[in-house]
């Protein structure tokens, strides 16, 4: 095979063979074929797209390019999920330790954040001492014995995909369906899971800004899984506002704690339960979502979900002592009000330039590398539909550098837009494919 | 700028402004954006395409990326021609000395064989210590003394397109026509030419294949012509068989030493003749094609133009004992038929296949840096329309190796496809574009 002529039938609109999708993925891995002829490739990928088969096959190829991790010989069928990023989303620290108690193994691979969206990863890592640099037998290991564990990405597991991300990244190429659902799907497929949840967020702090182009995303995935022979969902949920109250760090591991135990923020808990249903459905621990979804409320309720995330902390050297007494955790020098201009409704919410606002106080990266304050970010516990009184808090800015602060305040009020009139609360969900 | 917004908007299908394109042409020339970016802009570019603003930008960003030739303090108004490359095509070494006897200066910059087209810089070397080396001043001074000049191109004119061509070569997208028009414009407009000639060709041994195509390509460098302030003229010239009857170096060169004084094919003399009016017209040594062709013609019949010739070959070191006695130049030690193998007309050839015919005989490059082989090539005195009898010779193969010769020989009557009925011959030109 010649890449040029692979190169030339895609951006002439033709389907690639599995065989060329497959040499092209082999040869870009190794570094037989360059990042410049790749590029040409995935530039024509992203004009002329893939059809179904020709994106199984890239997801495939993908992640069979590395280690594939098989974790049947500890545990019968495990369960993953995926969230597509977003501002405040927390999700995976409450529904994994519910599902986990309910007795379905949870192997998770999570990333770091990326633009204005947190990573699981550093919010866990605002608890002293918490790793996610497991081995892939303490990986294993810690599965079998917990039913938990929550890794980084190795670059071991789809390297392609590592590859193929970062050139896309420079070559403007990034927001193609194939491509995003190819790079998520074959980090899952490599992982091991059995059943995979997709959280596909739709809204202004979300990668896909309209509902079409999330359901088609999500189908796009949900196809793959299936040819892939695994058990596959997705959500469709709305990012229009930042998912439940606390932006940063520390301040969603304190959120998803006082969830765990039964307080927090209505929105996080139906989200958490919602999709730690679809999981315990897809492992098989109820016979109806409904059932499903008492299964983990009664988790919480009885504590073994709360149990669960204690076990996950210290099972990964995390400092139990801090998860118990939250305020031992990372706490921001200052604390500031951002109060309403005037009265009126929370109309709608530039949802990425609150992340933003979020990162630039240090709770994410500006540049690769950029070290993480975990105590800074946002409580922004007012929302879409919401009257206020000119002078009320809107939410909280947690700083450790005023300059930053002043920033913050300046850029989350231009991300409000303001309304005379009632205006209709947002949805948690706008739909199920599967 | 950044080069992701620039290569984002060309994906889109958006127009890219004057400020952007030079701004990538500076970078992608200083290396400051690397080769993978710049394939993901060109694939955009080939499957969105340019308007004609974009691509007269594109071409003058590449032609003033290096060093451009003014020869204005040794000639009034030079004149050049490009070929789009073909089977036979040894126009040049007929046209500029006509050009250069009726007192029109050439200063022309010319490339060497490229796939199954040969290069004129190789067929001037079959003479013995030709060189196509000259400095810029070496240049200059034999415009101003003997009104002809043939130097290879440099890598220090237009070096955006050397980097281009490049790339584009291994990434697929060769066949665009403002990537086409920009490369060879760029090189012309850098070499100083006042008025350009343009032979494009069409047909199965040229790189456009139908007439629409090549009328668009000729049309797209005529405007970058005009909008660049110099004279412009392009010929569609058929290119369904070799031109004239010689393929190979020193063949070629003995057709055109022939030529030029008074014998050879009618074909080259015509087609010669053509480029060398339309170069004394736009040089204003006459109000008429007609007139022009007449001057031309006078100084072939006079031997002017025979002595410029001989002028060439000694002011850039060549023997000019070989050019006058054509049996000195290179022969091959095999010369043998290629014989009709029925009664039959020639109803069409593959040009390209006879071209590649030639090159596998040594005539030109199979991988870059193979060394050519001057003596071998092939004699297709016979064309489409003709009428032969079984055993009659088509034409001759000349080589140094018996293998390659038997190969030649299948390939070249694979190449030919046989008509019971007459056949119509082919024209020599398809129009003008001006």
């Amino acid at each position: 095979m010649r890449i040029v002529d692979i190169i030339e039938k895609k951006r002439d609109g033709g389907e690639l063979t599995t065989a060329e999708i497959e040499w092209f993925i082999a040869g870009y891995t190794d570094g037989s074929i360059p990042d410049y002829q790749a590029a040409a490739l995935i530039m024509a990928v992203f004009i002329r797209g893939m059809n179904r088969r020709e994106t199984v096959d890239l997801t495939l190829a993908m992640a069979r390019s590395g280690d594939q991790l098989d974790l049947h010989d500890v545990a019968p069928f495990v369960v993953d999920k995926h969230s597509s990023g977003g501002v405040g989303d927390k999700v995976s620290l409450v529904a994994l330790p519910l599902v986990a108690a309910c007795g379905a193994p949870v192997g998770k691979m999570s990333g770091r954040g990326l633009g204005s969206s947190g990573g699981t990863l550093d919010k866990m890592e605002s608890i002293t001492g918490w790793s996610p640099d497991l081995t892939l037998s303490e990986f294993k290991r810690q599965v079998a014995e917990i039913g938990l564990a929550l890794a980084g990405q190795t670059a071991d597991l789809a390297p392609a995909d590592g590859k193929l991300y970062a050139l896309r990244d420079v070559t403007g190429t990034v927001a193609s369906m194939p491509l995003i659902a190819a790079s998520i799907m074959s980090k899952k497929l490599a992982a091991g899971a059995d059943g995979i949840v997709l959280d596909v967020k739709m809204g202004s702090g979300a990668f896909m800004s309209n509902l079409d182009q999330a359901r088609e995303l999500a189908k796009v995935m949900v196809n793959i899984g299936k040819d892939a022979g695994r058990r596959t969902t997705a959500l469709i949920s709305d990012m229009n506002q930042p998912l439940g109250y606390a932006v940063g760090n520390a301040l969603e591991v304190k959120e998803a704690i006082e969830t765990l135990q039964g307080g927090g923020s209505a929105a996080l808990w139906q989200h958490a339960v919602e999709v730690a249903g679809h999981m315990l459905l897809q492992a098989g621990k109820a016979e109806t979502l409904a059932d499903a979804k008492a299964l983990a409320t009664a988790a919480r309720d009885d504590g073994r979900a709360w149990e669960k995330f204690r076990q996950l902390v210290a099972a990964q050297g995390g400092a139990v002592a801090e998860v118990d007494d939250p305020a031992r955790l990372p706490q921001a020098k200052l604390v500031e009000p951002i109060l309403a201009p005037a009265d009126g409704v929370i109309g709608a919410m530039d949802t990425a330039v609150i992340g933003w606002a979020s990162v630039k106080l240090g709770a994410g990266r500006m540049v690769k590398g950029d070290k993480i304050d975990h105590a800074v970010g946002l409580i922004m516990p007012r929302k879409v539909g919401d009257r206020l009184q000119m002078g009320e808090p809107i939410g909280f800015i947690h700083a450790n550098d005023a300059d930053k602060l002043a920033q913050a305040r300046d850029e989350i009020l231009s991300a409000i837009t303001w309304s005379d009139e009632a205006v209709e609360p947002l949805p948690h969900f706008y739909g199920v494919i599967e």
